[in-house]
């Protein structure tokens, strides 16, 4: 079994500081939610956002969903080959258990998500299916120490699919961005052995996630 | 250039019928819009949905979303080597024109089909993005004369990924469902020519789409 780790993801609540600007607290009301209990989205609070730090890495939360759909709906998951994990860009950890459904439908994501902040855990007759932690990205990588970290990146040496496949034994960490644009931070970076761009477009996160989970699965599966 | 067409797809506004259901009139409110502009959504219109005419096909426009994603995202479609079409449960079929950006945001791809609904096209600049027309499933093949039609379903013969796409030749139409339980209905399977099962696991629909153009991709890019 390896580890997929989304790094960075753009994946949070309204931060405190914007929770009183119109576009969050019309929102809020429309979803009969408090703003400090919604996720932070582009496509809702782009008003709201614009000067906050890092912001092209925030409000994506849509991102993050098709990422872990991509990974959570195969028979890598189903088979128990892969461990999902989400890194936010705030520095918590999701832990997704095995068997969990991730909905397809994003307004069920959402309210699964917003829980997930509120109360640290989802759980399912005593099972944890989605747990929270906040931890950083370098903490977690010493927590689990993996005997190798691999970051795809369009900054990476061009290393295509099918080779970067072969790497993939166990105990190795793929660590792949969930945002809409740019590259992982050096905070990242420094806890990555290999830095690898596995294709010769620049793809959206969810296509890459895809495209290579699959690639690994033809090595056992098929 | 081949097509793919995604048959029978969950795709449809709130049918007249069902449109004074308490769980659609809330939904429609809270989205400040009447009932007869928004989408059928079994994650909000559970209830009212209830012995509604082939039930299992109908209200899942998130799946109808994940599928135009993972073949509007890709270098095939960026580079006009497929056509993409949405064939409707109601019988409409939805023409995608090339370098349209299928929005990762379910609630602007939702917004924008709602429009499309209303409108039956979608304009940039003059030019068409999307459009709709009342179509039936054979009536449109017969109109665009595909070669061969290819459909996908576990209920084909065992015919790997690898395999089919050598069949996927210029004016081939591929035609996989795009909903969430049962199998192509025999008016599609008398449209079909080849039925083929491409994975040993039943699949979601969004990961088969992903797969398929993926290894044809292969074969003239690589």
């Amino acid at each position: 079994m390896f580890s997929v780790i989304f790094a960075e993801s753009s994946l949070e609540l309204v931060p405190k500081k914007i929770q009183n600007h119109p576009s969050i607290t019309a929102h809020a009301e429309k979803k009969q939610k408090s703003p400090n209990e919604i996720l932070l989205d582009n496509s809702w609070h782009f008003a709201a956002m614009k000067g906050l730090k890092n912001e092209i890495k925030r409000g994506r939360p849509d991102i993050v969903h098709l990422c872990l759909l991509e990974s959570c709906s195969i028979p890598l998951y189903f088979r128990n080959k892969i461990k999902v994990y989400v890194h936010t860009i705030n520095d918590e950890i999701i832990s997704i258990s095995h068997n969990v459904r991730i909905p397809k439908s994003y307004h069920r994501f959402e309210g699964l998500i917003e829980k997930l902040f509120k109360e640290k855990v989802i759980k399912n007759n005593q099972k944890s299916l989605l747990q929270l932690q906040t931890m950083n990205f370098s903490k977690f990588i010493d927590k689990i120490k993996p005997k190798k970290v691999i970051g795809l990146s369009t900054e990476g040496n061009f290393n295509p699919y099918e080779k970067v496949v072969t790497l993939l034994n166990d105990n190795v960490c793929l660590v792949i961005g969930a945002f809409q644009k740019g590259h992982f931070s050096n905070l990242i970076k420094k806890k990555i052995d290999h830095l690898f761009c596995v294709d010769k477009h620049s793809l959206e996160a969810h296509v890459i996630v895809s495209r290579i989970l699959y690639e690994y699965e033809k090595t056992i599966f098929m």
